[in-house]
């Protein structure tokens, strides 16, 4: 999606350097950062210069990457795999990266790795492209319905960022937004603060407003009292992890708008790709 | 109440002058305001120095009590009778304070009506005063019987600040966990820190702190999740005005509590005097 009029991806890689936008900076700075060593991408991880479930996923995967550039060796890529998922455990889709580079890893002479390493990273990414693309165009129907029925503005509210900031492009909760964007149906997005880090305030709206989607950054409080007048015509957000029977995990407060939503009776969506469901814990 | 370990209101009369804490300064620095004119009490309740609605109510009535020091003539009374409804329209204890203040000073002989606007003013915060004590006295039972089930530590959820800050003395909310910490029943509030102006952060923790009153401020969208985890064991809230069927208009995010404590079986009070109850108006 677009920074300052030019299309962006949040991670790609360039003569064995990974880019990636440190969003600790945002929405004040906006810095493009090199990522040269694992140590760079499990710090990146860390500090919450890459943040999102897919995103963290995809610069695990690009971290492996370097790892065998630096030493082309088993043992330290095990080891760098064992660091990487320790940056952050809470995050599904990490686990799930590196252990699907380790499995087409593992095996492989190390004239070919980097090769195989960096096709599957790349791989990785565009799926993730292709995920958030296919949810864009499954939830812009739902906002196109609700906009031929109420043939005005479609107010969206969205807690967090599950934007494409989140991701790799087009993010999870924002692809039906911007979709629609494109097609040309007027939205409107009330964009929760999210205390206590800010990702709505600093993230959601800094994206939203790059792609000149209007949205207005709203506190945590504020989403009840507009969906009890009308304010609001669905809330849509993303989802750190997902159980088979269907629970989710989010960030905290996103309950609180799911109760509102529901004693308003305006519909409530999760966007996720399947890599963050959690098939293995059914009961919350 | 205490503040540095001294006990104060939050408005008192000394020497044809009103004393005030100056509520936009708090928690870092305590100072104590002279207001020596009704302009002063005016700008004090529109730049929110008193803030809550009994103070408001107590700050126009010693207004008043200015005003007639200032220019001893009915004309002037009403005009800033007037000026001081107009301060916070919102409020409705302002009015109820202004009317009553009017009503016993219309008819009054100019040599007698400063005693009498002054005895009025006084009455007016004794009363509050009273109320809450009487607030405190009633939610006492409720904290005393929770903790004589639970035998531990009774956790209770606040939003904004409808402490002793708010009133003359004691709170409305906050009595209850007042009178029950004096008894020595162990309480735990969980301060919402209650944006966009951190009422609750600035101030309501600040007053518990100042009463040795063990309290934890929390980001507004945490309160759900702690009473999903059993963390919770009552809410109580104060009120800005109270409609006559029992709806509560309370700071932004009240409602999105209220859902969360429904959902989870847990007991929301509003404390609140007869004097916040808008009896003219029943259906929200």
């Amino acid at each position: 999606m677009k920074i300052e009029g030019k299309e962006y991806r949040t991670i790609w890689y360039e003569n064995n350097v990974v880019k990636i936008i440190d969003q600790t900076k945002l929405p004040h700075q906006f810095i493009i950062k090199d990522l040269k060593t694992v140590k760079d991408a499990i710090n990146a991880i860390k500090t919450m210069e890459v943040r999102g479930a897919p995103l963290i996923g995809a610069t695990a995967a690009y971290g492996l990457v370097l790892a065998i550039i630096e030493n082309n060796d088993q043992s330290f890529l095990k080891k760098s795999a064992e660091n990487l998922i320790n940056a952050r455990p809470t995050a599904i889709n990490l686990k799930w990266a590196v252990d699907r580079m380790i499995n087409k890893l593992s095996d492989v002479n190390s004239d070919k790795i980097l090769e195989i390493a960096l096709n599957q990273a790349k791989e990785i990414c565009e799926e993730d492209v292709k995920f958030c693309e296919n949810i864009g165009l499954n939830g812009l129907k739902i906002i196109e319905e609700i906009y031929n029925k109420k043939k005005d503005t479609v107010n969206i509210l969205t807690h967090c960022n599950a934007g494409w900031l989140a991701t790799i492009n087009w993010g999870t909760a924002t692809s039906p937004i911007y979709h629609a964007h494109k097609k040309g149906i007027p939205v409107h997005v009330w964009t929760d603060e999210t205390r206590p880090r800010n990702q709505g305030a600093n993230l959601t709206s800094y994206e939203l407003n790059e792609e000149n989607i209007s949205n207005t950054i709203i506190a945590d409080n504020t989403g009840g009292i507009l969906m009890q007048r009308g304010q609001v015509d669905m809330c849509i957000v993303g989802t750190d992890r997902t159980l088979a029977n269907g629970d989710v995990c989010n960030k905290i407060g996103t309950y609180l708008k799911a109760l509102a939503a529901k004693d308003n009776n305006i519909p409530f969506y999760v966007a996720l790709p399947s890599s963050t469901i959690d098939w293995g814990y059914k009961k919350l």
